[in-house]
């Protein structure tokens, strides 16, 4: 971290400030500058809230060199975490791509969908029980029923099952039926809910929320990797910004970022992102030419009927056909599908 | 709710649109423009999804409106909800000044803290037993043993405590010992936590989220609604936007937005709004003249030394100061404090 | 347009609405709906500012149905408009793969960077004489020995030249020396220069504003279609929001939506977009995969040494191996490059 | 500056990135840390792109300390500036009131309008002649004719005229007519016009950009400084973020944070900050508040029938009653009007 002080900062000022550094087991490097004195704190200061010095008299502003997170950082961790489900391994040279309805909503539905997504070259299915909704009033899910019938799904397809839990009590629910829990956008920062799938050795999946920065985004994977669960897969769904044309802003960027940043695998979900069925496969297609590690994409065999995200679910046959997009444009960036 | 057609399309396709809409029991208004034809559903579609239409062949757009929330909808309920705190009625006359540290540290530093805003004219004391924190590493709050020591705080100050809870678990025993349970803005759409706080009868603060529309915030009050419990308060504490010089930007135009479409009383946070010590009076004295039914200020007695947010706390003489000058602006809009 | 009335507007304020709808030669169908009366206007509304019926009393809000602009709009042309570039058309087959170095800063740069694109694949050089840049201290640019030397590098390679002129008085010197004339982001809204460009007969390339939405964009195309210039041809080039690990966010989502709304082509920047090199390959590849009409991308020879932008400007040989890898994505979406 | 090495740099690498830094006469202070490597540069590396050096290979990221504006900067004019109008002095303790309309329509209008404002309190009329619109079939001002009746209103009133120029050329002619030149929202990065207002002696309202930040702000203030121009007053009128309440979110954090790091007073524009009628006067209250050095609003005698910006006009009697509770604001801090 470095203190900058004031342009007018006083001996006194500096001094109170290079004592609580050292109060704080760190070492602390004065530099006057023509315009600025500068305070540079030497150790391992991460545990430390930096902010807490701009509290101090004379302190312009405290700027973290070091990134907060350890477990989730590549600074730690070089190599590529691999993270396995149903035999393959998401973050390695296969294209991950997960498809699904928004929401279970009956057995046919399932099954159907399950199937075509199989026979497309989906390597799991996702499908929400427990839905988080604005309001109040829409269709929230079918809970464990949706389950089951994930399960029933799983087991007729030999699909491994994406599902969320939207609160700590239902994980251990949640964990029973699925391979890879997931956690929405809305809860990135319910950090009991972040503790509680620490806790499980679940696969989670965890998905960007609207407003999050990267080093957020990674303190939250490191929220789950500090209770011990390493298999975090992130994914990217979209940022909310002034953008009207499109649901969500997609910002592909984020995946070389994760990738430099991060050992851990980052998928991305056009369907959330763009929330317009036309712009499904165009955003798919680009995602996989920007380096993702994997897909998820909502798919419905009957999108005027869902029961939620219709506009922006693809059928089965649009999605066979992405999938052969993919497949082509894989090998461009060494990957296959 | 109107859906636009695209320019081309067909007859068969409209047709559909109003099969479906006739379908949920409403009724279809087609009105055919120079170049466009606008399906107007006539009836209460609130319940229904309008995005589904958009699924449909044909189909531009849907716009809602009517406003999906109604509990919360001034239409609904166009008198001021006034919510009782400890004998003063929050969205009436009185501005209700909430102060009190960012997290409770110690008996020593809750009673001072406590006792010091009270004379300067709090009528509520804030205090986090239970902290959400971006990092798994910094200091996450002293948990219950922080609420009994707010709880010693209002017996030795007769304040009302507004303080916490983060998940479904924590919210009987926050509100054993809160008069005010607060919903931090990390968790507005932490539906489940919501239904929880909806099904007890503690006062609800409801913090904006950093990405929340004002309908979604409204939304997130009607969770709380629906469940029974009627005693809502909003409070903006900042948005996230490119904006750098604050740490988050306070949109106070969101209070007479909020006055006009709900009856539910709103508050500011200047200290989360802004995130620096030296524009909390400033933004303060802003939010009671745009017409803040009250404020929640963070009030520190040795910011220097707070284990968190003590960069946006002010002391006890700022805040005493600050006080008279808010006792100043109140008349101007007619009101008191 | 949509007029939608308040709650509890009267039938007078409804009165005053439909007259002056009447007044405007335009005809007003009242659709009285349960909670709301909506007001639709029939005819060509376009040359009406719609928000000034926001300013009657009785109003809630206005919904604009038809999209403002006419001669950019696809609805009026359906059939893509191809820009030819010196033999080759923009918006047709061939993706078009512009490169260059951010500033003109000598004779050898000029035409070292000129060859070495050529050589890899470019179809046109980029290069800046006058530089809009945030600071007065900056470089700003050769001006027009940048020019002259931009015209040396066209004869030396045969490639036509991309730049920028930043205010009316320096189009007719640029339009001398340029194929395409570029409108800078900050410049996206600079009326006076939009109209000189319009009157102009040189192909203007329009880059997306910071905070620009896809209409607005449209809108200023129209102010250069209405003075009778046709050639335009749209890019993006990232748009500022929270997100702070690249410079700006690519937001290229806007690529089908403009292609969707737009007879026009759009080209990417993945440089700006991202400002940083080792993420100009990926986000290029997505743009290709995403169905852009082609890219502009920054290449320097020795980027340590430029005099602007090196950060994000990528060397040669890295261009040459990107446009290898579009080579092999652009059949994927039925073009070639 | 300070240059951030990566976690891996080399010996090498920072020795070219050393050498670098001394080739420009600066010095370069190494500092080996556990984990980074930081190479602090001392002297005045102002007149230095930093980011040049984010080009060199082993450099993570550099971080500015030194701001890049100086005459604009408060640590080289720690005195507040006085801009002189008509007599009285904005930035000192009066409250400086600019209203009128959005723009001249007719003699009646802008005289009425102009009477109307004056007997309330303001201190100059504003009123556009050029109008930056969007659409170019929108209402694009009167032009001369329209300066040539606001000279008429200051000669009836005695109030000065605050008006916008659009582009390099109008500005002779506006500041024949014009007391305070105004720059557009849109504007603030038009560089050419910065230059040729700041080679003019007239006063220069300069409006804060939509997705400006402070310090882009504070530069293109520079711009006009550096020709020589001192008389520069900044106006806030809102930024574009995601929340729809409102036409642009205003930013009043902004006026603390520019009377902080920079001697130039700053307005606030609470009509296009907010967009709508209704929340024009908590807005004005609330910038009086904040401590703003004076408000410019939107009044118009007529604004059903305004021909721009009518929703977000208020009347001259609301005016009227606001300029009372605005009086009433002033003395709590600390200043009149």
């Amino acid at each position: 971290m470095i203190i900058v002080m004031n342009h007018d900062a006083t001996a006194k000022e500096i001094a109170e400030v290079v004592a609580r550094v050292e109060s704080k087991g760190l070492r602390a490097n004065v530099s006057r500058g023509e315009e600025r004195t500068l305070i540079g704190v030497v150790g391992d200061d991460r545990p430390i809230d930096g902010t807490q010095f701009e509290a101090f008299s004379g302190v312009e502003k405290t700027i973290p060199i070091l990134k907060p997170f350890k477990l989730a950082s590549r600074d730690m961790h070089p190599k590529d975490t691999l993270v396995s489900l149903n035999g393959m391994e998401v973050g390695g040279r296969k294209i991950a791509v997960i498809a699904g309805p928004c929401s279970v909503e009956s057995r046919e539905q399932i099954l159907e969908v399950a199937q075509a997504v199989k026979e497309a070259g989906a390597i799991a299915l996702r499908g929400g029980a427990f839905k988080p909704r604005s309001s109040p009033y829409s269709f929230q899910g079918l809970g464990e029923k949706g389950l089951e019938l994930l399960a029933e799904a799983r087991e007729a397809t030999g699909l491994p099952i994406v599902t969320e839990a939207m609160s700590p009590e239902q994980v251990s629910l949640v964990t029973r039926y699925a391979d890879v829990i997931q956690i929405g956008a809305r809860n990135m920062q319910n950090y009991a809910l972040l503790n509680t799938v620490g806790e499980s050795n679940c696969t989670v999946l965890l998905k960007r929320g609207l407003m999050s920065t990267i080093e957020e985004l990674l303190m939250s994977a490191e929220y789950i990797l500090s209770e011990g669960n390493y298999s975090v897969i992130f994914c990217e769904r979209g940022v909310r910004t002034f953008s009207d044309f499109s649901r969500n802003t997609l910002d592909l960027a984020i995946v070389p970022a994760v990738k430099k940043m991060s050992h851990l695998p980052i998928l991305v979900d056009p369907s959330h992102g763009t929330g317009r069925r036309e712009k499904v496969a165009p955003l798919s297609r680009a995602a996989a030419a920007v380096g993702a590690d994997g897909l998820m994409i909502e798919v419905h065999h009957d999108p005027n009927r869902a029961l939620s995200d219709g506009p922006q679910s693809i059928t089965p046959d649009m999605f066979a056909e992405l999938v052969q997009d993919l497949r082509q444009i894989a090998p461009v960036i060494g990957r296959r599908l």
